[in-house]
């Protein structure tokens, strides 16, 4: 990760989100995981009861909640067959940290990662489908960003490399508002290899960027595409690009010049969406 | 601010960012206040100088940088006519607090705000104008990322309340790269009356929704258009919606049911952008 390319925005979370920079400041691995897979408040929590029940583990439950919201959740954890632990509101702030955890909290499993040839057999053979690379993305909380937009925008998929990049964890499940456990997260060894892959089932790749390439508004989008996008401070590999069937470029005033990743992510998906995404 | 509505992430937000909470959390104004007009980092610094002069007020600059970065940074910084202060890292790690500042911060000035009447003087009679106007958006983070999306998709102005809402500050011209700087930023006193007056200047207001309304992609965005996004846990009120000449549904596939509203924002603006913005 190249420091002297990242926002400001990234920057401030490398001390605070990440798990690999933690480390780095010197926590131990284990200290973060744990606090990395826990999901804080009442609305999260909820929902990763009624649309993950397969991942959530346990269920902590401050002892201070209202009667109607304790059972609420003691009915949604019979169902699911999960444990809750009623504890002190003091004990659950330990597991948080510092976080407004409105008395419950839930440890959730890992996200589930696929090989990309596993992903690819479960595709469906006709109709539309959208798949997302993302090309190194560093920041958790913008892969989190991306995930949420890209369940929204209808993807199949979002594929990312193994290595430096960020990978599903705790803060992407919760950034994407649980998306990360719904879509498939597809781990690949190589961006390069897997555009190549992918073109030869079919995919159209287009990788976005701001300054070169057509205007995205020039072509509808094909219906079966590989949307590519850089990571925050770097933008599109130049290795990347030329493997890219066409770079397409997202036309911008001002003189920033450049969009958050997840913004490209997401006006990219937008825009296949208008085509083929659902109308109803 | 309603912690029953908030997502994951600005929950987490709360207790880092945002100068209203951290008061919360016993911490007084003043010493946030000193640390949210800072801005740290090479390339925001140096673009700070750049394209933002004016409202840059000091320049600290660690002993330990390169001479050649120094040298970049007297350069500027003289054209510029702003005090640069050589000071020791460590120094400058309290002046910033627990982030990756790369030996160099500045502190920048307040954000101008305008009022409704003067900003719309201002604003072109005839041509496309696209205007933003956020509904009690909470999060700075949030905010500043609508206001780096609203300058490259060519937005005229940023509107938001002036109360019970984010308001530019330090953590907003970070995380907007500038564009705060760059952009009016323009402070009303209601939401529902700044729509009535704009419709009076001949502006067609388009609430944007997840559920509601016609879809975004059946008809193009008129020339000159306010654009109105909701809160991050609300999304538009129902009586600002009954303002608005109509409402639009950016229509969504998944499970989450929602955009984040830096997302809804900018592919309500991209939208506009892609009959009226740029061809270049």
């Amino acid at each position: 990760m190249d420091n002297e390319k990242k926002s400001p925005r990234d920057r401030k979370r490398d001390v605070k989100g990440d798990w690999g920079e933690r480390k780095r400041a010197g926590r131990t691995p284990e200290a973060v995981k744990k606090s990395e897979d826990i999901n804080w408040g009442r609305q999260v929590v909820l929902q990763l009861l009624k649309d993950s029940p397969e991942r959530v583990q346990k269920v902590y439950l401050g002892k201070n909640v209202s009667e109607s919201f304790a059972r609420q959740i003691f009915s949604l954890a019979e169902k699911g067959n999960m444990v809750v632990q009623r504890i002190a509101p003091e004990v659950l702030s330990e597991i948080c940290g510092p976080v407004n955890h409105q008395g419950v909290a839930c440890r959730i499993g890992d996200v589930p990662m696929l090989e990309l040839a596993e992903f690819e057999a479960a595709l469906p053979k006709t109709g539309p489908v959208m798949l997302l690379l993302l090309d190194h993305i560093q920041d958790p909380q913008n892969l989190g960003a991306v995930v949420r937009s890209a369940e929204a925008f209808g993807a199949a998929g979002v594929l990312f490399p193994k290595r430096r990049s960020a990978l599903p964890g705790g803060t992407v499940v919760k950034v994407s508002a649980g998306a990360a456990l719904r879509l498939p997260m597809v781990a690949v060894n190589n961006v390069s290899q897997t555009i190549k892959e992918l073109q030869g089932s079919g995919f159209w790749t287009i990788g976005l960027d701001n300054k070169k390439g057509r205007s995205i508004w020039d072509d509808a989008m094909p219906e079966k595409v590989l949307l590519v996008v850089g990571s925050e401070g770097e933008g599109l590999s130049r290795l990347v690009a030329e493997n890219c069937d066409e770079v397409v470029r997202i036309p911008l005033s001002g003189k920033t010049g450049s969009l958050n990743a997840s913004v490209a992510a997401a006006v990219g998906m937008f825009e296949w969406a208008r085509k083929w995404g659902p109308r109803a």
